[in-house]
């Protein structure tokens, strides 16, 4: 991100702030700058754009990602890595769809504080496959708290992995 | 690991295979042959020996393993791998522990399909530290089923995360 | 239950034991026996026989079934109790439809010992209505354990809560 | 409640709102107002006074209480609610002990839409017994949020059952 934006830019680009650009901008943060996901190699795909953005995150199978070397089983902790992942994105890319455009810039600022509150794993087989994809749906949307389910399938489509998230919003 | 083994060390290994060996195998197991708690660093530290062996987790903090750089903060990712895998190895070890030494071997047959069954974390706060310390104790203990609860807490004694996981063991 | 049938009544039982009856004995078993359910006025109705039975959760609205009595709204452990319920029956009725008819004796045997091992509750919204339908479906199928998602819906289709629930049979 | 109160009683009341009289009041209206909890015999035991107040929640054995009648066993939705409700008490209380007396009146007015967000429930052992008490701990406290473990016994101090409650809070 360029860091040498006027004063004048900032209002400007404040002005014209849309859903559009607010999604974009928080894929890139998610995928650009949080170094774990860099480590993990994980993918941020989007199809459509702006209302219509639909996110998914994909992970090409490597060694360094297993738990069970002799088996190439996926680790736990890269399962549960990518269903909160995929569930924090789209909780926020859906909020930022639901909300009025006037009101795009309260919640940018709201942003940096967001988390996940509590997280539910299901582990439904061994993960094993060369790429896996992690979809996310929102199943409760308030003004401050998202709940989302999460699943994990490999490139055959068998699923790995269940989820269930609730997220604070600022 | 040596996998020359003769059947002949195989059957003696069999004949002296006690508590204190066992558990020692399953941390070495954990700690030198699971790629991925080597990307992220993890120490697997215990007291005491055989039947009184305690183990928690150690990581020291890195840049890589942040979710958010500026305000350097532990990945949820990071987190939950770290509850999942201490409580994973923690339900094999007390369930060594209170196994008779003659099923001991049946035990290890089982061993490799052990897996987690489902799992809960709660975020309780931000995870900022320099150095993360998991803990876990069983709260269930079946023939083939262990639930177990797991803290995360930092250098300072702030507690970061709670987990609770249900494993199976073959 | 008549518990004054004779051993040959049983051999004989034994022998012609098939997945219609043992569905239906289960569905009896949780309607007719279990004074909980009983207390609250569930009515489990079913869909289909056999292996195409279906079954799902009823219950009319009643004042002693709300935690708050000004707003009409259901408590949130009759949510629960719904939710536990359709996915135990479930559970034990998917294993009947996936068992061989030669080893439905060796499952009934296991039936008693079937319990809850965890269950997770998202209550998505308030539980307004005047009639709620729980729904269940299998989702993770092993020997011994079943994990299971379960919805519970108002007459109108809103959405009250998700269930996801992980079963142990015998 | 007495319904009578006028306005001047109402202005009154306000002014002198402290958080002794506002513990009880909320202790009231879960045991007085809400039809399940009083369905269910739940009864609300409380030790100190104000700021040292400590509630726990009780129950006798019932036959209608039961899910399986032969074995006696509490209906695994009897305990969920006890959970969920012994949580979503402590929550309030918490919370209005850590509330300044000035914004008592601010706390009241977003009590009503008080509600669980999600729960999980771990059945460690049948719920054999002849008394049940059920208590809660804060884990994680916010301006709106609240989480909480709450833990289930009988009269011999057998551990039935383990709950982790999210809480909102208006």
């Amino acid at each position: 991100m360029d860091n040498k934006t006027t004063n004048k830019d900032e209002a400007k680009g404040s002005e014209t702030l849309n859903h559009e650009l607010m999604i974009k901008h928080v894929i890139a943060l998610f995928r650009d700058t949080m170094p774990f996901n860099q480590l993990l190699g994980l993918e941020f795909v989007t199809e459509g754009e702006g209302l219509d953005t639909q996110i998914s995150l994909h992970l090409d199978w490597q060694p360094a990602l297993t738990g069970n070397p002799m088996q190439k089983i996926l680790h736990g902790g890269v399962t549960a890595t990518m269903l909160d992942t995929i569930g924090g994105l789209v909780s926020i890319v859906e909020t930022i769809k639901q909300t009025a455009r006037e009101h795009l810039a309260d919640l940018q600022v709201r942003l940096p504080t967001m988390g996940t509150v509590d997280m539910r794993v299901d582990y439904l087989r061994p993960g094993r496959g060369e790429r896996f994809v992690a979809t996310a749906m929102i199943i409760r949307k308030g003004s401050k708290l998202v709940v989302c389910r999460m699943e994990l399938h490999n490139e055959k489509g068998d699923h790995i992995a269940f989820g269930t998230g609730t997220y604070m919003l600022g």
